[in-house]
């Protein structure tokens, strides 16, 4: 069987992460004896310059074509001056969420044994560590509902934006948020602002009817301004957090945040299909691209993603988390996770991917 | 002169924390020959089980004849079976916004020196401090915008939320903000979502207006999801953070939780008249009403901003958070700024009241 995979690395880290990941999924060919096709395309900002938009119709095309999309990052400063929908991120993202009806979202945050004191939480509260998920919907809400835009005149010109969800789309996404909790903690936090908002309101009925269906599986509901706060308390308390669009994208960041280690964390965007696009969950990293020092973690784990979820090659998947964890546990890691002054020890962005892709 | 305040206790611990607030106003009218006139009327719960409704006629027509509203908090259990717009907070607090046209509301959070402990972050972050005031607008965006509600059947039925901000509207509160940053560290940070909302794209360039006007002013804007982040790993980068109704929910919420210290903070919701609501920042805390353990400082605070915003008596305000800064570093605290290892010498909801009064 052979595997056609869309690699759109985009701009400021991203191509440097993804040469390393591209070296560790060539060493799991190898030792599983898999036939995988890589096709390249432009993306984000480097699509800008080379095809004056920043998701060109080829990349588009290409990606149609595709068993799944391995997603570096896009975005920098030499395009913010643009208009905010021709930017890299919103130009890039969202048209790829909305156009492969990417709609679930899935963000995990582990601090990880011996990483604790990377969490930027208070040491009592990091030494009991966390575990969360963030199952987020992705192509609803207030991102995508209509209608949006501008009316009227002088001081009482206007902008507005529409939240809209249907049962239908709060049910498909919560059956995801309480699938993952029967193969974790079973306990699933949906987070809405049901005191305000018409579509948290029909969010709580739909997820308890589908919590029917998991009788084994814990919910709570938890408004989005107190999940915020108590996250920062008691983030070991929370298992799968199960969001809309607006609220995941915070609530995502949040968690992300809280380990401290970003450049380990990668996420998932799935349709219906299984079709996929997997990204590392930090940004393009304009400040430290170029450099050699990124490091490439989190995209080596998006490629151990993908071909679980998109590709359905569990084993080869596995054997990828294993290499990283070993990685990690050996004390290969790279500047930003050492204290000052250890930072000698660190390693580049191709150290790592070395010393992973040979583990495999 | 003779002033008016519209005293609505509320539930759970509402009404202790509000008998202490009264204890010291009483002393602050002795020393500076005041004449205030309270009237006391029922609000949330506690209006739900006398009048059937969570802000009753009398309870607004009161309001309407003072001079502001010293609000001590609702909700709890017994209520929250009630359809969301019944309940004690929805029902209460988004009405007396909305018809006192209370646009502005402000919270400040700060760690107090001796009580970094109380934060959750880590205690390198903590040791740096923080002083983070929250402006939020608070009668506009996706709480009030319309259309709101739901349309079609079966799996098709959906719920809509309408977010709509005009420039008067967002101009007003922007200019609040820079008018408070002048007063402080002259830095401005605008909260919003401009890669993905029209309101956020607006809401960037009326700011950028109104900053025009404030030279000496420093703005800076950054994306929800990236200030919930940041505020985690430097908090005390922040001076004013500038948030729509939404934006500003989250925010003042997770500012609140880092300092650790719910119990010490106090919120104002202002028109343009002056009029104002004051209340603490915490909820009504059912667990502990009725325990006599609640902390009364920011309902004693909340009276201190009513008599500096609403009746202009600044020294008469100072007064009141002078002793509350010398009963804190005298070690006067209730149990839940103690470690559990000093509760023994925790002060009562009373004591500190008393003690407070008595330094006034
Ligand atoms: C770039 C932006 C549009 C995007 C979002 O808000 O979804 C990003 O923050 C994310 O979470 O992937
Ligand atoms: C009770 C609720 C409607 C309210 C809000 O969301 O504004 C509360 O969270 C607050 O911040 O005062």
């Amino acid at each position: 069987m052979s595997y056609q995979i869309a690699v759109l690395a985009g701009d400021g880290i991203g191509p440097e992460v993804m040469a390393e990941a591209r070296k560790v999924l060539s060493a799991v060919e190898e030792r599983f004896n898999l036939a995988i096709e890589y096709s390249e395309y432009d993306v984000g900002g480097a699509a800008i310059d080379n095809h004056g938009c920043p998701l060109p119709e080829v990349t588009l095309k290409g990606c149609e074509t595709a068993d799944a999309i391995l997603f570096g990052s896009v975005g920098g400063p030499k395009w913010e001056h643009l208009p905010p929908n021709e930017q890299p991120e919103r130009g890039a993202l969202l048209p790829l969420r909305g156009h492969f009806e990417l709609f679930c979202n899935i963000r995990p945050a582990k601090l990880h044994t011996g990483l604790e004191h990377m969490s930027p939480l208070r040491s009592d509260i990091s030494a009991q560590g966390f575990d969360v998920l963030c199952v987020r919907e992705l192509t609803g809400g207030i991102y995508f509902g209509k209608p949006k835009g501008r009316q009227g005149e002088g001081e009482n010109e206007e902008a507005f934006d529409t939240m809209r969800y249907s049962r239908k789309e709060i049910r498909r996404i919560a059956k995801i948020a309480f699938e993952a909790a029967q193969g974790r903690r079973k306990k699933v936090t949906s987070v809405d602002k049901a005191n305000v908002l018409a579509c948290s309101v029909l969010w709580r009925e739909v997820v308890e009817e589908v919590a029917a269906d998991f009788p084994d599986v814990e919910l709570e509901h938890i408004y989005i301004d107190n999940a915020t706060m108590q996250l920062l308390r008691r983030p070991f308390d929370f298992d799968v957090m199960l969001c809309s669009n607006l609220f995941g994208d915070i609530i995502s960041d949040e968690i992300a945040m809280l380990t401290g280690s970003m450049g380990l964390l990668s996420s998932v965007s799935l349709n219906s299909d299984g079709f996929g696009l997997y990204e590392p969950a930090g940004g393009s990293a304009p400040d430290i691209a170029g450099q050699g020092i990124a490091n490439p973690v989190a995209q080596i784990l998006s490629a151990a993603l993908l071909l679980r979820h998109s590709l359905k090659l569990e084993q080869a998947a596995e054997a990828i988390e294993v290499a990283v964890a070993k990685a990690l546990s050996d004390g290969y890691l790279t500047a930003e996770l050492l204290p000052a002054s250890e930072r000698g020890n660190a390693k580049s962005t191709r150290e790592m991917g070395d010393y992973i892709a040979q583990a495999v």
